[in-house]
């Protein structure tokens, strides 16, 4: 052969293929996303020749970690080795899977079919000889009792000895020390680990200036401060603001976005920024910077968070628009362009020009925004429609927050197409506005759900579901009523670990709708309104009972355990999720009109129980108990009483009361 | 801002974002695989902040091209455009899809929209101006006429005039000569393309040695010259060969797989290698390899590829065995390694040592098999069992041979799991066998079909239905007999455009079954069996028919055309292949022993038919014609008379003979 045939040969190779691995997102262009106490579950395909066997395992560090570990891969199926890991430190791990040739255990498994098959002496004592060269290069890497041990097993094999050969030893040391023959590597994919919080935290919204006592007063922080302590203990984790900053009086709206304010009319928090200041100032009435500080400190001192909302854009009396002209965009005849979908217009929003000359120091400009926050106690971020906003920015902007604070929650108000709410999840929001809000049927759900929880989408992208917003009163809230709530409130919290609602109206079923569009009338956004705080009447009795059955239920603190289970109703809906011991099984009467009734499949094997034994079954909205067997059971829910059930399933028959809901 | 800060700032960057782009094969590890004559429909989600609009376009070249052409790319919905172009040259093609912000477009679009929501004169005015910059921009990269034109249209825009800026023109040309703004380019994206012949071919499989006229005597290859006509006639592009070697007499096989061959018996063509010749030689009792060369001469002549089987194992008595025994495993006692799974021994078979010290020339030698058949005429491979062979051996053989050749074709023969066929597909097995023989149902059937056709792995994996061959004879044309056979091959030429069948026995319906094994009694790889080549009792007249329907209807040479229809009965299958204005529904009774019946939905507009109007269907195989209305139709099959329907589907109601299939 001649030379430059050669030349063609590979220099090295091996004969085991890594062919995949998941998790990954987009082949490794963005780290897949977990949150401290998660599991990330390795599969990796890979293949050899013939029969012989692999050996893989997967190495994991994190950032902060001298050494990584190693996790062995086990064979499932069809070629697939599986492993997990936990995740327990907020930042960037690392996992990477390798494999090699299983040498030493493709020869016992052999040798021991040789055996069992009644293989001839002559013929399994020339195998013996050949697995002793395997265990002495085993014993040549080998140290201490190993190398020993592994030394005494070979010269017995060598003997002839067909029960050394037989040994588990063989195995358990010849695959400790063996060279490891053929070795890959598979890519080295990042985990981005974010706080719990990011995972399981419910959310609840609510003005600060609709927060006084007095009906018509502007409320400042030092009311608000004062609702907390109810909002704790009605088991919110996090309360998430509209902007608190001097709003603009050019353009200001009126009542229920009138073009014009009357006199008296606050106008939108979403329109940022006067004279007295911008992003990093607070509306004078709502007290200034040191009522927000004493805001802060009473949520701390009661285990809530608070959530900033940060919206890129100004009023035209932003102290912005003075000092940074350039950051805007202008016309030819030198006016700023204000924000506008031909033919509407926005002339009270200016946004910014991202590609401006000087975008350097406006993107340092608004990251310091966020720092500005950081500083003064806020850790949580819900941001406005970052999808009009330029996408390297934010991958820039969080990345840079990020890489100091890793314990940053950013909520992304995309409701927009897939792609840009994915890519925006992708790059670095660790909590999504969701479609839930319009799924509401069987059907819509069961699918959202899926694709959501169950696919690669899960891997990257964190819902947060919300049935309403300031901007969005769904027709099934407004003709539905108090059980259409109570339905879209059971199906945000016990779906998704992470959900939230716009809390004063949702919790007084106040569902009156502008005449023209899904949103509320009497809109919060456009004026102060004036809310019963401690009112048992309204569905706060049952947040509280709903937020404390997530609290009480890890099952409920995760998303990927969601499994479905069919109902012959089309109008009942029915899933379980299932962690550790935990077992909850949630069903729901989707119809806010009639009662409906239907068999729900439930099979106790598919969930560790025993078969054949009955299963308790504990509502524990209703604390009602009942006892099923089989795997079918019938279920009726009227939706004037109490649209569904939320189960906690279990062997024991128990009669004590679990925790005292009602107190 | 300090420079540190600034630092941390992206150096460029660009508001839009190629997220992804299909057809790829593992992010771009593995060329996307198509044929001759296919399309390639690219699809690239593309997003940017906002509501601007984006153009695309996809850069396409053949390696042989100077200059890549290009395609632009069209928003379909949810930021996914949509292009395509067409492969027309065997050998390497490469993509790449570009994208930038449509600057003009988007200022025409919102113009018009201004003029359309009667914005006033002094706004327009501002907004011309504006756009007469773009154009101004474009102006400059533009020559001759089209940069006259753009002045002039900037010049009355500047000027004031509405109808300037409403032009089409404006967009026509700025879109032509525009600066790219924020241009981005996706990943280089390789396409492989093979011949037609691997996308549409009927392959014939047959023993020369049985091919005498005389029974019991040995054929050669001028007997099995004397065949070639009448398979022509049937419509077969490909003969395919078993090995032709010299087969090996230690340990050889007798009738039926017995341990021990009579002295008679000729032995298994798979036990290659005597001591007067190995890879390179033709069994002598076939003729030698002039013989040979007059069967490949005569092939070409009637237009039949010729297809050898390419086994890389060796017969005890190869002459490797003496020359090369470093290229085997040997045990420590120095005995070379017969092929076991313990403890099933296979000692008439040697395997090669893919990892031996010399693999080098190992691996050359039998690179070089390939090439020596190659001299003699022949470009189509069946490998055997490429699974038990190192994976980057053939990734590299393969590679060679087809850098040079890409006319080449190489059948993978891996009953294995998928991740193993997928990858030898995806390294260069242009044709692969696959699970068809054992999906019978309709459930099963479809499900395969939408995996195979539907799916990415559509885009790497082109699969090749055989009902039947030497190794495997499936119960259900066991139990089924000729109704089966018939129904087998209606299916496997009309769902695969690529389809093969161990001829012989198929088409005279022999298919007594071996007692302990799915496949052959009296099976031909151990025996030399006599055949009536000319028998019109057999299916050959059916062969023949279907394979001239196959010719004469482009819908049947694609693959990712097929359409399954729903049937009130699991007893009928039914799908539709659609390409151009060729349309074909094939229906089939999946049931061997009973006439079925049931409605076929067939939707004619969703195939460009019009509604309201009667379409024509008519029967190829029977030549019987109807007329349906409507999208649902009545069927009754009765497998004694004829188990399937191939129908040509059109509006005209034609009553000429289209071709005479029986003449």
């Amino acid at each position: 052969m001649s030379p430059i045939e050669r030349d063609s040969l590979p220099e090295s190779w091996s004969r085991v293929a890594i062919v995949s691995v998941s998790p990954q997102v987009d082949g490794g262009r963005w780290p897949v996303r977990r949150s401290v106490g998660e599991r990330v579950d390795v599969v990796a395909g890979i293949i050899i020749d013939g029969h012989d066997k692999i050996a893989a395992e997967v190495r994991v560090g994190h950032e902060d970690d001298a050494e990584p570990s190693t996790v062995p891969l086990k064979l499932r199926y069809n070629d697939e080795y599986v492993g997990h890991f936990d995740v327990t430190t907020l930042g960037s791990y690392h996992y990477q899977v390798s494999a090699w040739v299983d040498l030493i255990g493709t020869w016992h498994d052999q040798f021991r079919r040789r055996v069992d098959g009644g293989e001839n002496q002559r013929e399994l004592r020339a195998e013996l000889l050949e697995g002793a060269t395997h265990l002495r290069a085993a014993a040549n890497e080998a140290d201490g009792e190993d190398r020993e041990h592994l030394l005494d097993l070979a010269s017995r094999m060598e003997l002839g000895h067909i029960d050394a050969g037989l040994s588990e030893d063989v195995i358990r040391l010849g695959r400790k020390w063996s060279p490891r023959h053929g070795l890959v590597e598979g890519p080295r994919i990042e985990v981005v680990v974010d706080p719990e919080l990011a995972r399981f935290a419910a959310w609840y919204e609510f003005f600060p200036r609709s927060t006084s006592d007095v009906a018509g007063r502007h409320g400042t922080f030092d009311d608000a401060a004062e609702r907390l302590p109810r909002i704790k203990e009605l088991g919110f984790d996090i309360v998430y603001l509209p902007p608190i900053h001097p709003i603009g009086t050019t353009f200001r709206k009126g009542k229920d976005n009138a073009p014009t304010a009357g006199p008296d009319d606050p106008g939108s928090p979403w329109a940022m920024g006067a004279e007295d200041g911008g992003h990093k100032a607070v509306h004078a009435e709502l007290g200034g910077i040191d009522a927000f500080d004493r805001f802060v400190a009473k949520a701390d001192e009661l285990g809530i968070k608070v959530a900033l909302d940060i919206a890129f854009q100004t009023s035209p009396d932003h102290p912005y628009v003075k000092q940074h002209p350039e950051w805007f965009k202008h016309r030819p005849d030198g006016t700023i362009r204000y924000a506008e979908n031909p033919p509407k217009k926005y002339q009270d929003v200016y946004p910014f020009d991202f590609e401006s000359d000087d975008w350097q120091a406006l993107w340092l400009e608004l990251k310091s925004v966020f720092e500005f926050w950081m500083d003064h106690g806020v850790r949580v971020f819900r941001v406005d429609n970052p999808h009009t906003k330029s996408i390297p920015f934010w991958q820039w902007c969080i990345g840079e927050l990020r890489r100091e604070h890793p314990d940053l929650i950013f909520l992304s108000e995309a409701f927009t197409r897939p792609k840009m709410m994915h890519t925006l999840a992708k790059l670095g929001f660790n909590n999504s506005y969701t479609y839930f809000t319009w799924r509401n049927t069987k059907e819509e759900l069961t699918e959202y759900a899926h694709e959501l929880f169950h696919t690669e989408v899960a891997d990257f992208f964190r819902p947060n579901f919300w049935p309403n917003t300031p901007d969005i009163l769904h027709d099934y809230l407004v003709y539905g009523g108090r059980a259409a709530h109570i339905i879209r409130l059971v199906l945000a919290a016990t779906m998704s670990p992470t959900y939230g609602i716009y809390g004063p109206p949702y919790e007084h079923v106040d569902n009156r709708q502008h005449p023209d569009r899904e949103e509320y009338a009497h809109n919060e956004k456009y004026e102060i309104r004036h809310w019963n705080w401690n009112d048992s009447s309204s569905l706060q009795p049952l947040m509280r009972r709903i937020n404390r059955i997530r609290r009480d239920h890890v099952a409920l603190q995760y998303a990927r355990n969601i499994a479905f289970h069919e109902v012959d109703n089309d109008a009942i809906i029915a899933y379980s999720k299932h962690t550790g011991d935990d077992i909850i099984l949630v069903v729901v009467n989707l119809d806010p009109h009639h009662e409906q009734s239907g068999w729900v499949s439930f099979d106790p094997q598919a969930h560790d129980l025993a078969a054949g034994r009955s299963i308790q079954v504990h509502d524990l909205i209703g604390d009602e108990r009942y006892l099923w067997n089989g795997d079918r059971h019938f279920v009726k829910l009227n939706p004037s009483v109490m649209p569904a059930h939320i189960f906690h399933i279990r062997h024991e028959v128990s009669t004590e009361r679990d925790f005292p809901y009602f107190q």
